[in-house]
């Protein structure tokens, strides 16, 4: 089993693969972009790709969403949340009295604001690629003077040292993987169901008419998000997530009626639910 | 008139900052940051602070979001729709051989990916705190092999020449800005009302019974989303957008029956459509 994931080694993602190779064995392949990863997947170089969907501070990764939507056939077959957790780096012996600078990817940099602005108040921001790119640069600067936010697992893998543990401003801030195959997963009993539809009239109540055979049939909705079409400003793509498996004869049946009521329906996938408790998402100090 | 803007100069927050001044003949006031301009008119710094609040390709912009749903009673009172352009900006005579390396924000070196890929593919990509920032630094830097990714506005700022014209993979990718006040705006007649709610059971249904009312009363929803709470995961709040004013006695008459079947509905107001198009929105090449 090949596992492609958004490299490099050292950010979310890697870690991300990392939680999921210790569930299937998988072996980790790095690749640079979203797009390759489905093309990774879909020519065989791997047999699976997992991919950042939904951050609960940055919402709908809108790369990911893009291509279920548009561009690939390829089933969700598995979810992970984890809980995001940025930390202070810098190198070894550093001091916060030191630091002059902080670097990190900016949706990093903008989820420590309360940190930098109570802790480092007169830190310059720079920019980097990704949080590992942050980590890396900063430890081969050998500049005393910069610290870099970055991942657990960076700190290791550049031999950094964490000086601020859990930094980021929200103490629950997740985000949602998913795990992209040939073929969907087989019904667990504790299953989810992503799809996305478009509805026939803009009209008024032309969503609800669609939304009401989920309701009708008893089943809850997880997610609902309309997302502007790229050819058409004013129309949307409604993405829906329930529970239950497509295969669940009562899902099935209520999938065929909205698929009778929308203009176009397309399933993603259904596969087991990766729910985590508040508890777990609340990450203590230390 | 005193209008607050996310600066600095030079970004596509400054060029909807001009052309909501150009609207109302406001004088401007860049801050640096999103609460900071809801801060701003809250304590009278500013009359007025124009917010983005969406993209077509990145979706919800979850600062502004979050601050409309927790922190803020001000209103809309204004919403302006901007197609997002991007130009590869160099020092003047720079030709596109000489490029090595290509800075801006990394959101916008997404956006040109397909740019990028095909016409500087052995580029190395640098990132910046905004596109203002790298097309500043850019210009300090004396460096001819180095280009930028920015506003036309930019360009003219910091006296930088434009290599190459609207570079953006997408052909519409707009930009939804909204005006916030103390009160929003009177009836029109072409209005759009903006709010969020939650539901009283996390149960199949509710969501769904909520928004029958608009449906019952021929209300067209323009947007709909649900976001998770920050406080327990699996709760969510959905953001709706409708036609309409909430003073039009049959938007009222909804609101209040949608108001009795939610657990908790906040009006962030309501105020005059600005609809841009799709020719507006496509691009034409120069």
């Amino acid at each position: 089993m090949r596992l492609a994931y958004l490299g490099p080694a050292g950010t979310f993602s890697e870690e991300a693969a990392l939680a999921q190779a210790a569930r299937d064995g998988a072996v980790l392949i790095p690749l640079s972009s979203i797009p390759a990863l489905v093309s990774a997947v879909e020519t065989g170089l791997a047999d699976r790709a997992i991919l950042p969907i939904e951050n609960s501070i940055e919402g709908t990764v809108s790369a990911t969403v893009d291509l279920l939507i548009h561009e690939t056939s390829l089933q969700i077959c598995a979810e992970l949340v984890l809980p995001v957790r940025h930390f202070l780096l810098a190198r070894p012996g550093t001091t916060l009295g030191q630091i002059r600078a902080v670097k990190s990817h900016p949706q990093a940099l903008g989820q420590c604001r309360r940190f930098l602005e109570r802790c480092l108040p007169a830190a310059e921001q720079i920019a980097s690629l990704s949080t590992a790119a942050a980590v890396a640069e900063m430890m081969q600067s050998g500049d005393d003077s910069c610290a870099a936010i970055g991942t657990l697992r960076a700190a290791e893998l550049y031999g950094a040292e964490v000086l601020a543990w859990d930094i980021q401003d929200h103490r629950t801030n997740m985000t949602r993987f998913i795990v992209l195959a040939a073929h969907d997963a087989e019904p667990t009993g504790q299953d989810r169901t992503s799809l996305c539809f478009t509805v026939k009239r803009n009209v008024p109540g032309a969503l609800v008419e669609v939304l009401n055979e989920l309701a009708a049939a008893n089943i809850q909705m997880t997610k609902v998000e309309s997302r502007p079409m790229k050819s058409a400003l004013g129309d949307y793509y409604f993405l829906v997530d329930i529970e239950g498996h497509r295969r669940d004869p009562h899902i099935a049946e209520a999938l065929a009626r909205m698929a009778e009521k929308a203009a176009e329906l397309k399933i993603f996938g259904s596969y087991p639910r990766h729910e985590i408790g508040i508890e777990e998402a609340r990450i203590p100090r230390r």
